[in-house]
């Protein structure tokens, strides 16, 4: 269990200047703010990255990047998927040669694959890479890839040491977790489910890729924290507060934009998202903008994880949500 | 919040002979086992009891024979969906007048209903009755009941004084609690989705509504206390045990009917379900039989909730893991 | 295939006062109207009549009052569907004996039945009852009814004679044609698809049960009447006419609300549906009924199946549109 | 209407080598066989030809090879989707350069991007580039493009010629052919639906792309042309000819498996497509093979558009399905 995957990791939004560019300069100091602020891990080319909207050579450069201005800091966890097994397996190489922990490897798109397709996908690149693996279940968008799949594939393939599950199902987390744990020690599960996050974590799972750690790092952090050491009042007290923002950031634009907001509230101006928005949208994401300001502000001065707040969880969530109705 | 509903209420199946007819000898001993056995509440005309399936007439000869047999001794939530509003109504005053704590109505079914024409159809009915009503809101089956409406029936209707929720989104609850419980201390929140009970219950939910309880209301009550009194780890442990049993019995033939065959387990025979099923499903059902008892029979022997296992959570897991799969 | 069901069947609209009561002395004037405008048939207790909101009592009065009303003019398909197969069976029989034409029997709804499950309804169905049975698929509200469980029980149930097919999905019409038409010439196909009602009947169906038949019956026969007669391009052009006032029907209140509308327009109070509007959707309803009054009144005065336009399809489709915009 | 794109146009399965490398002798000659019988144009980098499983560079060179290919005999539709749109700008500027009539480009995928957001899309790329358009709307795979979106974007950009629209939603393609006809002669409606080929042509579309074309592009021409022709009953025979073998080459392995198992009933082998399959996947296609065989040997002597086979539809359906049963 030493080296198993775990905390909370960023799934990095990638910073374009304002022609659209990687723009590095900003990266490298995001990405130290980001570890600054405890995050236990960097995911570049996740969803929150928009890894689609980049080409292969741009997405090579994002990893070397964020690995080379983490330096050892923190693990990297870098997405890995490419257009088809021999591409992936290619990226994969080389983000092993470049240092990450491991890769992150999100089922076929596009296509919608049926369960033994998923599965032969995964066991021909874990049976070929020298690097491990994590799998990334996001039904939403892609491939699902079901209870039964993740099971065999944990069970024959030692590369594949973890899933990042963002399907939101916690049911299907603890199904994985009953079947794995007992033969896998080194198998990791994570949630990208910010909306309910502490309930995961309390679950039992190891932590999570949220995109919202890259907004408010240190309230993801305190939450895991709290959840890890059985302070349940706390870790709920600390959802409530993240909810409102994941839910402004989350309904505005089109994903990733209003985590844009939110980081610029944080002081950082990382450009726009690469899909062009309508004249309505981007009025929309400036109107927000107040909102997501105030429930940034709001959580900056959240309570530490040293500090256990007095009183039932339900005078907490009153009190945290009378703030954030007057704040 | 003293008379607020809460703890686990069991949605009963209900017994019929070898003709499909109400069983009401057999329904009464069934009555008196499960509040033996310390079940919080029942609860008739759920989807669990297949409500659709029965007639007008026998949807109230039901609720009378568990109102009469509880006499008192648990709360009872009686389902109260008819045709229409009207008749509705007539339900809802016929049950309060038998004396329930409250009915639960499923959204118009069938037709899917607008958010705002399920916000007319409760506002009306809440507006007109003199009983105590739980919205249900289980969108596999019915029109869905949004956030918003409940937020804005709670606010508006005195009358609401619940929601059972069987659609599994934590987070929704989430936010249902962090905008209800600041107005109104008498609201309950009540979970009917027995795969994550525990953490649903762990973030604050007053408990649930659950078949399982019908089959091992020993070990959904200790899962409910365990988690009421902060022990996580025993609340997560049940968790686990529960699933497999869950997932053994909504899998098999048609539901309930799987459910039918845990109680069987027990010593119950309920009779068979409202629905044919083909000769193919009647043999699936025989063969989960065994399997179903097994698993009954691993937490029949459960650990009582003052007794606290030692080790770390996934010490605990992987034990009880091994006890099912040698079971 | 002399006797197979064909034509256009008008599902009825339930006519009710101002009480909610069903008013019979109007709903058997409105029946005598559809009749003397050509419809082939009359289906009470479908989707549009609202089945589900009537009690089964008032359930077998309305298809009591259509038969009598009818005395024989056209044939009567009665919805038969009733809380499960004991009482489906009784209202099949009784139905029968009042000397309906066949049932319509849609599959088991609020629950999702297996393919089996569905199977195994119809079949213990069709071999129990002395009258004619037609199979209804609306996946969109109750259980879908498989392709291959119609062929099934279209190979092994004399009783079976139909399938009304509300999916809109034309292939599986296709295919299900292709399989029963040689086996089974007394086996009808009805489409309950409005938006497509000309091309379906052109790709071979039998005909149609058709909401939009219960207001402009006249164009709904003449489109049904033109593409059995091979004329493409005046069933084309006549569901350019139909498209845009299902369109206005379909889209506002709940349904039927919008059909209920439409009739209005043509001169006939139905009263409201059975399920409560909130304020906003009565206002919708009434700001569109004018919308839906001047459709129907460009329909009105539509070509009659004897006179064929000419000009090319682009050109009718133009004029048609035209007259629509400046209606 | 005159250069109107129309007819039957093949998207193109992308030919690869046993190391699974664009094969281009064998491209080459497949493109001369399908211009040799008649389809009316060609479109690489469609679903059909895997477009998502290459690399941008391979994109690229499958378009010169089929436009150096074609030489002028055909026109070709480029599918044009690159990772962004900057990408897909200059992906468009290359394919027009090269010379094709127009690109396709298919709404941004993984992320499901709302109404606005594929608008906006959409308006920037027909606002720059230099070569005709034509929308590709397949919500299965991505973010659908709303009937409003087609209309607005016909209504305000002339570079915007078409839409090829594969959701199969019939009524939604009369809704945009009656809004867009009157407005711009010169707009294409292309269909991608095989299964329903026939009634959408009857219905009125200008033509189809469709993946059985690259099989059997003399029954699917033959279609086309007896459709156009007011030839009803033909089309509707060949459609049902088409429907069996649609169905096998669909069902089974991953898209598009089944058709490149149908080309090699022709005598083309073009390679195994560029995803993965598991052992029981491989068998099944094999095993699939000899029926798919079957199947194409039938259609391989279809009737041709000159001749009127004689007998009512129905007649011709039992005898084309005993054919095929027999076959």
């Amino acid at each position: 269990m030493s080296d198993r995957i775990s905390g909370i990791l960023t799934p990095n939004i990638t910073p374009v200047d304002s022609l659209g560019r990687i723009d590095e300069v900003t990266f490298r100091g995001y990405v130290d703010w980001l570890i600054d602020r405890g995050v236990d891990g960097l995911y570049p080319n996740g969803s929150t990255g928009e890894f689609v909207r980049f080409t292969a050579e741009e997405r090579r450069r994002i990893v070397k990047i964020v690995v080379d201005q983490a330096a050892g800091r923190v693990p990297i966890l870098a997405g890995a998927a490419e257009a088809n097994v021999k591409e992936t397996i290619a990226a994969c190489e080389a983000y092993g040669e470049m240092g990450v922990r491991a890769v992150a490897i999100v089922a076929p798109f596009y296509y919608r694959l049926s369960e033994q397709g998923v599965y032969a996908y995964f066991r021909e690149i874990a049976d070929t890479v020298s690097v491990d693996v994590t799998l990334y279940n996001i039904p939403l968008f892609a491939s699902p890839i079901e209870v039964g799949t993740v099971i065999r594939l944990a069970s024959e393939c030692p590369r594949v040491i973890g899933i990042k599950d963002s399907s939101g199902d916690l049911p299907n987390m603890l199904r994985m977790m009953a079947a794995i744990r007992p033969i896998r020690d080194d198998f990791s599960f994570l949630t990208g489910w910010d909306a309910s996050l502490a309930p995961f974590l309390i679950a039992g799972v190891d932590g999570g890729t949220n995109a919202t750690s890259g907004v408010v790092p240190e309230l993801t952090r305190a939450l895991h924290r709290a959840a890890k050491a059985g302070n349940v009042e706390l870790a709920m007290q600390l959802q409530y507060q993240l909810l409102p923002l994941f839910d402004a950031m989350i309904g505005v634009g089109e994903f990733p934009e209003g985590f844009r907001a939110g980081v610029r509230s944080r002081g950082w101006d990382l450009g726009p998202g690469r899909v062009p928005l309508s004249d309505s949208q981007r009025e929309a994401v400036a109107r927000t903008q107040q909102e997501i300001d105030a429930l940034v502000a709001n959580v900056a001065d959240f309570p530490s994880e040293q500090s256990l707040p007095t009183g039932t969880i339900e005078e907490i969530v009153q009190r945290v949500m009378s703030q954030i109705v007057s704040g």
